[in-house]
């Protein structure tokens, strides 16, 4: 196959976002200790932003209604307002802290514009992203940045028309089975799983069709040495 | 001039949205009546969500967080508990409300489509207008959806350059002179006002420069008559 286009996920694989979230839960859990088990407070936090993400959809603004949601529910109500507002401004943080791209991203870029069209796609919510796409300085490395409600077959579908590619000319990369992998392997592209250190609850899937393959590598710096032998 | 694409707003010209926030910024203020007077309620809130603007964006998410913590403000930390999932669960009806559409909107579109391009531009929460788009049953009569951050002088470029139109063959449709007529005029791109009964203040803006012109209409209705005036 000759791949023309290189699609590459934002968050954990571009840069560092899970590590915040993982440090949030962790002073979330300390904050609900009067009240529940640090390793329920988890289950009960994910469980809740299960139920809401109908409504809210991804992004930090639903993660913090949600963290103050099972605060209440937990505390059956007994949470001094103070935790409330400490609820918020946590969630304050996740959407301000400063944008930390993961190693070797910037040389990987530069070597990969040189031989394919790249394009950046990731879900979440539209302010914050494109307030990360900004603070990154990685935005002229992309011929599109496509900030998407959720990383569907149809999703990609709409994406590779608009770059006008083929599947089997385009390759996603990024650190999600759910949202960079099956559905770009379904669609018939290729796809490159880069593992981030976490993974948020709900992005774990298991798979059990043999039939569908993917490569994996440890980490960005790989994936030009990996494009090359594919050619 | 020979107009060629039409982009309209969404909220508050194609269905009601305001009216809905209207409603529930007056429950907001019965509910820290026991704090604040009414008349000051919304003033705290206004002010509360536009330093929030910069970390939130646009959207009832944000919206929702900024009415917890004006009302935790105002109560200085008295309010129970009970309000704050209260305001949890207005923010939910806020972002679940079914789309009703305003008087004569779908007519008008199959009055337009015959002669125009039409492109829907909007802004605000992502996942919450995808799905307002999705349940209004209109999407089809667009040959682009448009959801952005910010209705920039910028971002309505960017729309014309994808949908590869200059500036004198589009208008813009909408019911916020800040979003939807001031910056598409500053392009050089006409626009139509078609003001709704609510505006939410951060919308409001006056302008004294005489040189910037558009039309004004009372409804949607009234826009394929203006347009064919043009021809």
């Amino acid at each position: 196959m000759t791949v023309s286009v290189v699609g590459l996920d934002a968050d954990d694989t571009l840069w560092h976002s899970e590590s915040y979230f993982v440090v949030t839960e962790e002073r979330f859990r300390a904050l609900l200790a009067p009240w529940v088990a640090a390793e329920d407070a988890n289950g009960r936090l994910l469980e809740r932003e299960r139920a809401n993400l109908r409504i809210f959809g991804y992004g930090a603004k639903g993660f913090t209604l949600s963290m103050i949601e099972t605060a209440l529910e937990v505390s059956d109500g007994a949470l001094p307002t103070s935790a409330v507002q400490q609820l918020i401004d946590w969630g304050k943080e996740l959407l301000s802290h400063p944008v930390e791209l993961l190693d070797g991203v910037r040389e990987t870029l530069d070597t990969l514009r040189g031989d394919y069209r790249l394009a950046l796609i990731t879900k979440g919510d539209l302010f914050h992203q494109e307030s990360k796409v900004a603070e990154s300085g990685l935005a002229d490395y992309f011929e599109r940045v496509e900030i998407v409600s959720e990383k569907s077959p149809a999703t990609y579908r709409r994406v590779l028309c608009e770059l006008g590619v083929a599947p089997g000319e385009f390759v996603m990369v990024g650190n999600s089975l759910r949202s960079d992998i099956l559905p770009a392997v379904e669609i018939g592209a290729d796809a490159v799983y880069i593992p981030y250190g976490f993974t948020w609850g709900h992005e774990n899937v298991e798979t059990t069709d043999h039939q569908v393959t993917w490569q994996q590598i440890t980490t960005l710096s790989e994936l030009p040495a990996v494009l090359r032998r594919w050619r």
